[in-house]
């Protein structure tokens, strides 16, 4: 940590900062210039708060120079995480994978019929709700359990995994036989008492980076989860919240090499949330991918115009080949594959 | 809901969104004016998604014209929301009403001395975490039940309620003998399950804005809480998340006379929250009170610069006294009282 | 245009904004349903301010639903808008053009180096600043005339054209003779000075958005350069400001096909610019192209280390070599050649 | 500065930096930690950017410490500016000083009637536009000169100064003899053709802030003006652009300790275009002078439903007269007066 005294703070005031920081527990570097005395602290402990010492006397500026995330930092692991799932399926290595299915699990045959057809497209990973964040409380809220069991019915069919959103933590033990890997959602990013309880399971988790999160609060939650001891945590970029309403979110592609910079984590893009409608989402897909994501989530409905939920952002069969097929031209751009 | 076509669609193009709307359950109003068509949509469900006819081809716009929250809208109550509290506390009357107290509690003399303090200074309310929702897994969580225990003793000696935050639905009956306001922080506004849990409970909850929650998304939060049963809830702006990083969040004190048209609920401020740091939270205390907020909720410490967390927002005694000082005299400009 | 009344607005009011519509030249429909009345409003005047109506007493919110631009909008020219330049080179075609070059002109040597280099890899354009803002009074702002000399002689040798910012009305004539393209920068995008005198010269104008302008606003600000004649704009993203602030500005991938939709006119990215890092540049290009853009604008320079200003954010030769041939695999996808 | 290098940096990568640091004029203080080296970096020149150190091999982070304005810095001068003007009006000083008028002049009877009536109510500026900036090339632009010339003549007869808006350099000459003070509207901001010729006049100039621009980028603006010569300018919040819709801009309250803070200028507020909606305005003006605003920019009509422009966020002279008795009321708890 840095400490900048204002011009002209008096010896007196950099005393008096100088011994809160050592109480503190820090080992401090004077540097005293023409202009400006500069404070080196060495050693912060975790939870400290830099505007502990922004607020004292005489000083005008703190700047934190460590990350506060750890296992989640490129600097703890500097190859890239792998996550190894069920049938060979690994998310973060040279294949890029898809993941795809209907915003809301409505019934067995709707279920069946896309898990069979993204399947043959090239998909690995069923996508699919039971639990349903609606910011209404009047919307569907989702068919629990007894869509998790549809799910993985189909997904056994097929040869697929299956990825659902779990809101809470009274759920996952009920989860843990449906599903290969727990997602959260962006509203749910910050909920510590949830991420805490998914540290401790045994099932990779995708989370979701919540709609005015910075990048680096996104590796803080993963921080959360990785300190229970799981460390097969999937980063997803799916929109972030700025003044342009002309796009329903702004997807934000940079955050891939952004990410890929600052942590070992996978990270993965969900075009469907990130842009919420149909035309948008086939050349963000491929503009993600071109930018060197690791997968996708997409949203594809067998008759998005009857969807219980999110149609307006659901590709139908047909789009959903033919983005797999461009993916396929992609892909050598950035020495990657697909299936 | 009015639906506008593109200029140059086709009958054939409008006959089908005529039909699809029809069979959602709408009444159609069409007309035909000289370059575009336009559609009058009379019965949206509480749950329509506009995006479902926005995909439809040849419709250029659709503007959803009713809210999306009833019980939470003024127009549902044209009289503004009382919250009558014990001890004869009101939110939402004519009284100004102050919530103070630390980020978190500490001791119980801590909490004793500051409940004592803020009680002469005219605070009605202590207010402090038991829970602590931090962004790092390492930082201080909060003392849990046996801080909530202190918080209550503390009030009742000083005559003040108690308003603290919970943090997931499975606290709740654990905390109900020792609050008389529940605290939703800003990261949970989302979080519908325990929204959910909080419409069925006989306390009133204090509702604090998320960092990226537009207003709509606030009011349809309460919604949740309100379909529930529970009608007592009091709503809190505490800074929104924007481009600018000189200051901590922008507190958007714009937010409290747009609400008061929109919505009958009360409303109050966290300046402390809203700036992050303690010399700008006077100026801002300031502003509400002169904008028309129904409170206030205000950090205070007995020794900031040895909090355990938030020290750098917390006032100190005399500056807090200074404060309700000045606001007594601006509360007759916006023809209000305050203690 | 849509006015909706409040739940329970009086007759009196409902006439009285009937009566304001009808002065101000519109034609009414009035649609009264059981809880609401509903006003159409057909023939709204270029210069029409909605909020002119929205606060007429009852009126709960008014409804713009036609685009206040014309000449750019896609209604006007359902085809896509080619701009023809010199050498044969079409933007908005089928191929994907590049311009390329140094931030700022430095030297003769310097940027005669930098344009047979980038020419030999594939770009049409040489782009390169000679007039410079700043947003510093104390930083270098770039060699004028002299430097658009050296620029003309330069591109003249290997082939290219040649694009730079205009800063003021009063350089365009001189600028004439040695532009083939007019850019107007990000922060003189509502400059409507400079726009009006650039809707009566002869040649095209590369029209960046604004920091944090909409699509919307982008678009109006074209339609300021059209109406006055000058059909030949070329629109150009390069990041908008956002609240994250680990990636320099939020590069907008998604304002292409939204821009493909609302408009004609041809849209090129600037990711040199829209990401402020050079690492970040090839990820952003490829992402752009793969998305649909019709050109780049890529900062290259010899030396970048020294270079006298943005040297952060110049590729060196070999990356854009790398880059140009990542390219030429990603076109393909979107049916699109690159040279 | 402080230039941070990544754990497990290699010697040569830290001795490369340090060289060019020193290539580039500065002093290095080397600290080397158990595992991070930090470098210390003095004698920053002012067109030094970071970025060409943050893009070195084995750089992780580069932090600037000193702030790239001077002459706008509350270092360079503790005390506040106050700007003089004629008929002794004072703006920095103790009392509060507002600016008020319609947002276009439209003919001598109507700005005359409104310079009337706000000198009475306590105004002790006329502003008004002549030159408008608009979004639209359809709308009014403004009466130009003649506009200027009502104004004067209104403002003589009321005892009122004239503020009015200047949109390029090529008006200085000729407004010169017409307006106190220029006001620089916030989309020229960064029009530094505009702010550089300001610099060079002998009136004081009103800069607003930009929709998008950081409090940093407003003083750097202001930098460019005093650069020149002119140090009289005083600041004016007016709203910046955040996600929130329900109001037109977010005006940051908050924005105006921040400044009293970083800067010796003046700061007023304008909160007629900062909410962009009549009803909105009193309460923002109330809490701009209780946070502690230098002044305030009004906009006052005489016939604000038939007004040129802006109508629906002009006050009525009611709503005007009886907003600044409230005003008075407020203001002692700042420790100020009004007039």
């Amino acid at each position: 940590m840095v400490v900048v005294m204002q011009e002209g703070a008096k010896e007196e005031q950099i005393q008096h900062v100088i011994d809160r920081l050592v109480s503190m527990g820090f080992d401090i570097h004077r540097s005293t210039g023409a202009s400006q005395t500069v404070l080196g602290a060495v050693g912060v402990p975790a939870d400290f708060d830099p505007r502990d010492v922004e607020v004292l006397d005489g000083v005008r500026e703190v700047v934190r120079i460590t990350q506060p995330y750890k296992l989640a930092s490129r600097a703890f692991r500097s190859q890239g995480t792998v996550v190894e799932l069920p049938r060979g399926v690994r998310i973060g290595g040279n294949e890029i994978v898809v993941a795809a299915g209907p915003c809301s699990v409505e019934t067995p045959e709707q279920i069946g019929m896309i898990a069979d057809r993204v399947a043959k497209a090239g998909a690995k990973i069923l996508r699919g709700g039971a639990f349903k964040p609606r910011s209404s409380p009047y919307s569907f809220q989702g068919h629990g359990e007894k869509g998790l069991k549809m799910m993985r019915e189909a997904a056994e069919k097929s040869g697929l995994l299956v990825c659902s959103e779990v809101m809470d933590a009274s759920q996952i033990q009920m989860m843990l036989p449906y599903i290969d890997i727990f997602q959260v959602g962006a509203r749910n990013m910050q909920n510590y008492f949830l991420l805490r309880a998914l540290g401790t399971v045994s099932k990779p988790v995708l989370l979701k980076r919540g709609m005015s999160a910075t990048i680096e609060e996104l590796l803080l939650s993963a921080e959360y989860i990785m300190a229970g001891g799981n460390h097969n945590v999937i980063l997803c970029e799916r929109g972030i919240r700025t003044f342009e309403t002309a796009t329903r979110n702004t997807l934000e592609i940079a955050a891939i090499p952004e990410i890929k910079k600052l942590s070992h984590l996978p990270i993965v893009v969900d075009p469907s949330h990130g842009t919420g409608i149909r035309d948008k989402v086939p050349p963000m897909a491929r503009a993600s991918v071109a930018a060197g994501a690791d997968g996708l989530l997409l949203e594809v409905h067998n008759d998005p115009e009857h969807a219980l939920s999110d149609g307006a952002q659901s590709l139908f069969f047909e789009q959903f080949e033919k983005l797999m097929a461009e993916l396929r031209i992609i892909a050598p751009a950035v020495s990657r594959t697909i299936a």
